[in-house]
């Protein structure tokens, strides 16, 4: 690599540091402060390395930990949507394309295309790496409002159904992480931190 | 892995969520808000995916990132000890030692065994990843004080003989990312954000 492309890397390095002052909806575990965008994909990564035998598939745990380190960036020009929001579509917008072809247009040629592509195959689902690492990023939040007796479904008003019908997205991934998953949605209802009905 | 595993480690999964509130000495690039453990090994992890090749031998960039995720782990419960600080030493201790013994501990055995071994390996910095992983901890901060004026080297009266002698390590990871930071330090002095002498 030349020197050039050196100082397109250290600009795109410079760039990301933005992802720490992007506020999510959830809080740290325990917590009433708001976790970052930043800290939030810290937290995937590891959970990938922790988790990854739970997978579905085998997986190739490098890829699925890039997507994971990398899968926010875009919300540096897009913001962060509530995973329950009504209006606004939590994926894919268009909003997050041109995001990330400003933001990995940063880099040389040949890394903001790879990076590009990681990025789209997180988003489209499909590959084994993809599916685990999104239950990465939906496992996280479960486990948060747990720890938060309801948090941000409390705060949001987010009924059970839509706990389900979000969350299930983990069996793609791993249909153990479902069933615990499942069963922390369940004692939830039960111990009165997420109603069935608002 | 069986159901008690899956406890362990999202018992670790918890525990780790910790991270998020260390505060580092080093604040995010042009900013006055200090930087915390999570949101720095983030940074350093997406650093490797971006400059591994740069490293003087070619490495495992899984274990890189790996070591990156956790190695301030184990400032849970041993804290952040400042690069500079004259009385206590940055690596090593013995706090840290039974902070990994601690904190790993919660994972099955045989993952408590890798995060172990993978810790071990970034201190003691002799393998190819655990050098190149050891740039990407010296590089950063250094972006930071430059972004930000000097920063914690001149909140903390750091010479720039001291900075070099502790970011030369950099050269052992890799020479061009030495040879740019190097760059870096004398156009420091030139800008009279970091001094010869106190």
């Amino acid at each position: 690599m030349n020197f050039e492309h050196l100082l397109q890397q250290v600009a795109f390095i410079h760039e990301i540091d933005k992802v720490k002052y992007i506020q999510r909806k959830t809080r740290l575990f325990n917590s009433d402060r708001n976790e970052n965008d930043a800290e939030h994909s810290w937290h995937l990564a590891v959970m990938a390395m922790v988790l990854a035998g739970h997978s579905n598939e085998p997986v190739d745990t490098l890829k699925v930990i890039k997507m994971l380190l990398i899968h926010d960036v875009v919300e540096i020009d897009a913001g962060d949507v509530f995973l329950y929001d009504t209006i606004i579509s939590h994926t894919n917008t268009e909003a997050e394309r041109k995001a990330a072809e400003r933001i990995f247009g940063l880099l040389p040629t040949e890394q903001a295309e790879e990076f590009t592509a990681i990025w789209e195959e997180f988003e489209a689902g499909e590959t084994a790496e993809a599916k685990f690492a999104r239950a990465m990023d939906r496992l996280e939040p479960l486990l948060q409002n747990v720890s938060n007796k309801g948090g941000s479904w409390r705060e949001h008003h987010v009924t059970y159904d839509k706990v389900v019908q979000k969350k299930s997205i983990i069996q793609q991934g791993s249909q153990t992480l479902w069933d615990f998953a499942k069963a922390l949605i369940d004692e939830s209802v039960e111990k009165g931190i997420l109603k069935k009905e608002e």
